[in-house]
């Protein structure tokens, strides 16, 4: 990453860590895939995060995808690891595996290679599981592999960081 | 990380792709506490990684170093997570979650906040597990919190790269 990406994405970890720290006791694991350990290493990178992170998978190969996060056999033959399918999957099956409150994952293509006619580098789903539901977003970065990861990253830091706050809004009319 | 750490772990994730792409097949796995997920990161930041580095498990709380990994109740209870029986386990529990050849775990106090009046700021344990055994290393890293966890990725990485050189050493003498 280069510097002004990492300090974008230093802040959003602190902000996720403030949030938290003060918050509803939200806990929070990771599937990450194209990112390969970004999203975690980033949280971590914040002293005190025992608290509310739990941990993350990193699901490099499909057989941990499937066997560790339950992505089915039927999604990885088609439409495959990179689609909106299997991140939804990824996020359901962190949010699971470490019985957390929110679980964000990641799949895509960082590049270069492993591109197809469909799927081009800087493809990457996001997937973010709550209590509630699972959401998808589609991404198309671009740049090479260390700018498609570090925009992957600090988008999913971003999702974390609003769905948070706008969890404490409900939560703070409620009261 | 500062730019030479940086510098330095990637020509260790560049030494440990070009010789397992030429190298005997071995599959690697990680188990991470401390380092949160960064040796998978400084390894997926080669492309093509996916061939032979199968995925990780960031063990951030302790309940998914048990559920997760198979760390036992009685080591997270005494001698508690950061221990080499601990890094042991993990290590042993990602071989077999992952199903891979080779398994590096890391467990330690990256600080600041965790130290004991045993264990201190820095103090970090590696493990290593083969097909035929598990080796544990402690050691004790200077430094603030990034650099207690750029030093034990590094020698997480190092680690790795002298096994697979020593078993394509063994590989070649029996050939």
């Amino acid at each position: 990453m280069v510097e002004s990406d990492l300090d974008q994405v230093t802040n959003l970890a602190q902000r996720l860590n403030d949030l938290c720290a003060t918050g509803p006791g939200l806990t929070i694991a990771t599937a990450e895939s194209c990112t390969g350990g970004n999203i975690a290493a980033r949280i971590t990178s914040i002293a005190g995060r025992s608290t509310y992170f739990l941990g993350g998978i990193v699901s490099y190969a499909n057989s941990a995808k499937r066997e560790l996060l339950g992505v089915s056999a039927e999604i990885l033959e088609s439409p495959g690891a990179v689609s909106p399918e299997c991140a939804q999957a990824m996020a359901e099956g962190a949010r699971r595996a470490f019985r957390a409150d929110l679980a964000i994952a990641t799949t895509g293509i960082a590049g270069p290679g492993g591109a197809t006619a469909r799927k081009s580098d800087g493809l990457v789903y996001n997937a973010l599981a709550t209590t509630d539901d699972v959401t998808v977003q589609e991404h198309h970065f671009t740049g090479d592999r260390s700018a498609v990861i570090a925009r992957a990253t600090e988008t999913a830091l971003q999702w974390l960081v609003h769905t948070i706050v706008a969890r404490q809004g409900i939560s703070g009319k409620a009261e």
